[in-house]
């Protein structure tokens, strides 16, 4: 992980500090330099640079979405990301998901005693390049420092605002039966891709993190009048996950057809080694979308047209019950229920 | 700190759930129970039972102050509160520090596995009352779990926004020459309650930390008319990192009267016997407030109607400089330099 040339670019001498001590967190000279450098530096909002307690910014009136995430995965660095760029996407992702336009981003570091300062230094530098490849400003942010063995390297947490751009409401009250379903990309990448690195397992081809921000193609579909009913990133607990609980929330049932979920025959290989299944797989830049059936096909023309949804798919439909159902259809026919899972398949995935 | 009597009350069966599994931060059904049962149970926002990935809300026209704060205080339980009410007060004080009433709050949950289920019950009741005392509401979520020895017990990321009532900037760059400096109220206890539990110290009378909301205050003085020019909690580093902060970041300098700053005789006793200096210790539940001088006592009536700032005092006064300067002069007429520390007393206290 080290490199010489990337090591003396990080505006807090390494050779000073060669790794984050207690002190970085104890609001005196050193974690000041801290945030006035590194921190500043890479963000460089005027609001960061107030140092107040709160940024302050003025808003239109109408809806705005709010949410949080931690991201505790493991390792920091992954094929395809690393912490730094997910804690980003992650949550841009979840406000485009209630059909917002991200505004900005609050950053709540909790690093362990002994963290090399070059990856600190790394993970914000990812931060700040998918803060702006999301156009979304960090505008607040806070630093702990745990002893060693108290925490594991790097958590991060981002809370996010956004401006509601939808219509109506978007989300699992508003789903109707007869909605198309579509999928926005192939799944399984982001849980296998970690996983890999995890297990130090070789494949044929390295699987990359499908790790990246859907702004653009949920506010393309907005923009174009598609009434979109819900939508939802497909994390933790993967495709079926998701699926299951929009169906309890909406009480109405879904039927998926198995085939036209897209899955690269590198997911499917690892998975099929490991014993898992790739529809309970954790994914990062991956969405379902429910829009009426008569905005189905021109809703995956707008999704295609956005590289980050360029294999978007129709996977199914909605019915009326049974409530909370949710229903995999095979290519010859047979069905099953695709049920929620008690507890997770990996843990520490984002 | 087991409580047969409380532990009954949780709403996840302690028999059957003793402790934090891993499973309960993977995004399946003990997670959907977890935040369904506990979260939702004592939070009870109808934004947080949509069960979406951001919550959703109308808004006026107007300003916005945005802020996050993670926590990892240790011990999780400290005479005066705990981790849970600590991450209200925390992050709604800083919203009022801007001039903002605040609205709602995001609550992140780092659990590590293993973790007593009634101590995480004990944690999210005490948040639940503290954000009802402080009227804010707790509109979005997210709970990770991360393995044995990779955490300490909980840490804890709140996010707020809040609506700008403040007529100006209340900020470091409003601070004017002339402004009269006043304090909401003794200095020192949160720290010292702290590590009294920490280190197993016994003092005559237990010292019990100031955390509280000081939001009730900050709005009477805005509500006043009162021209706020600056607030400012004093958390980490104390009133002494406070200040200098202030006057670097407002190129202005300032004169405080030690004599005027209240130190409890317990606080002052116990800060002699570790060595502490009590103007670096931390609060939770005490700010400075830059106020126009023609302002200054009218402000200080105001502060003293509120319990949580009672015993409010004028301490000092800015200078148009040396830039970045705090002077402490004595009772008898001598003057020090009141410095920032390059590290911290203590860690971990917020």
């Amino acid at each position: 992980m080290t490199d010489p040339e990337f090591a003396l670019s990080c505006p807090i001498p390494i050779r000073d500090y060669p790794r984050v001590l207690l002190a970085h967190g104890g609001g005196g000279r050193l974690m000041g330099d801290l945030i006035e450098k590194m921190f500043l530096g890479v963000f460089g909002d005027p609001e960061l640079r107030r140092r107040h307690d709160s940024a302050v910014f003025a808003v239109p009136e109408g809806r705005l979405a709010f949410t949080t995430d931690s991201y505790v995965v493991s390792p920091l660095f992954f094929p395809g990301g690393d912490i730094g760029s997910l804690a980003v996407h992650g949550t841009v992702n979840d406000l485009a998901m209630s059909g917002a336009r991200p505004l900005c981003l609050t950053a709540g570091f909790i690093l362990e005693e002994g963290l090399p300062m070059e990856t600190l230094w790394r993970v914000v530098r990812s931060m700040g390049e998918a803060a702006r490849a999301s156009e979304v400003r960090i505008v607040s942010g806070d630093t702990k420092v745990v002893e060693r063995g108290k925490g594991d390297g790097v958590f991060l947490n981002t809370a996010g605002i956004g401006i509601v751009e939808a219509g109506g409401l978007v989300g699992p009250e508003s789903i109707r039966a007869g909605d198309a379903i579509l999928l926005s990309g192939d799944i399984g990448r982001h849980g296998m891709a970690i996983l890999a690195v995890r297990e130090g397992l070789e494949f044929e081809t390295t699987i990359e993190s499908d790790s990246a921000p859907v702004v653009a193609p949920v506010l393309a579909l907005l923009g174009a009048g598609i009434e979109a009913h819900c939508l939802r990133d497909l994390t933790r607990g993967g495709l079926a996950s998701a699926l299951n609980e929009l169906a309890v929330s909406s009480t109405l049932s879904f039927s998926i057809d198995e085939g036209c979920v897209p899955i690269r025959e590198d997911v499917r290989a690892a998975c099929e080694i490991l014993g898992l299944d790739p529809f309970y797989v954790a994914n990062e830049g991956r969405f379902v979308a429910f829009v009426p059936e008569k905005d189905a096909d021109r809703a995956l023309a707008i999704l295609r047209s956005h590289p980050v949804a360029g294999d978007a798919r129709r996977i199914g439909a909605v019915l009326a019950g049974p409530a909370g159902l949710v229903t995999l259809r095979s290519s010859i026919g047979a069905a099953r229920v695709l049920d929620l899972l008690s507890g997770e398949q990996l843990p520490r995935i984002c």
